[in-house]
């Protein structure tokens, strides 16, 4: 009955469909494994976060990648 | 004073305009009835998400949808 | 497969476990009724959050209650 | 460490990059100077949310503007 | 630079300090493999929520536990 | 009408009463000064997560706190 929010920046760092396959699975059996949960109720939800809407160190990754 | 969010499947799943507002009434309706709030601040926030972006199962919905 | 979360003050305004029984059957209706969503994998999270811990016009709860 | 998730309206009431970019300087800002944390592991997500998805009052955001 | 939040059931489900050292190992290492991301900005949040407010299927845990 | 969500570790390094209205007042103001946002409707609730529930380069912040 788990539920898994994982926020990625996303533009051009987006992962592919592939890759968020993997990701869900991959979460999904590491709930079942460490804590036994049910997989057929463990939901998964991935957001993409443009990259002028993430910050860390008080900058936005566009800064950040851009080299400011 | 309550905060809600609403997280649905998006894409061809998505909920229409006229959907969306009545969630956002249904909801304040309930929280107005069950525990007495202030509707004037009752915040509901929907969030539709992309079907590879969403997983059950430890598979993405476009994954179930297509019968994988 | 929706996912709702639901955030309301707590300590001496926190629900009854028969109002969360409530607020958790109403919403599970509500999107069942509106959007056709299968009630076996809508997940519902209810949390309780402090009055020092809720703001709203730049005050926490905890000020608004005492009329400061 | 902290990590500050701000939601705002979208559309055309979105915030520019320029504003997104004082937002996350100054909640950093505030983090370190209110409980001295180490900016550069302080992380802000700012959603956009559509018109139509952000509800108050048991309205949407679409029919307050319009004044419905 | 990745946000994860688990939201797990709490009370006599909760995860003992052991397991929840082996989720955010476990997904941290799962996102570096996946997306190459840096694990030194790679924050997991997990949230163990009272059975009284976690809902599926319109019930509440503690109704479902009991059998009811 | 923004909702902002601040999560910060708990335990020991709980922000006080003092300081958590200092964030709530100071992240409003900011909302106001930079999206001319209304403070009436602007919402902030800040979450303290237990050390051994947060999670930075794969470890918890009790194993990095000890050293380990």
């Amino acid at each position: 009955m788990p539920f898994v929010n994982i926020k990625v920046t996303g533009g051009n760092e987006a992962p592919s469909a592939e890759q968020k396959a993997q990701l869900i699975k991959g979460v999904t059996d590491l709930l079942v494994k460490v804590l036994g949960k049910n997989p057929a109720t463990t939901v998964v939800v991935i957001e993409e976060v443009e990259m002028d809407n993430w910050g860390i160190e008080g900058k936005t990754v566009t800064e950040i990648r851009s080299g400011k």
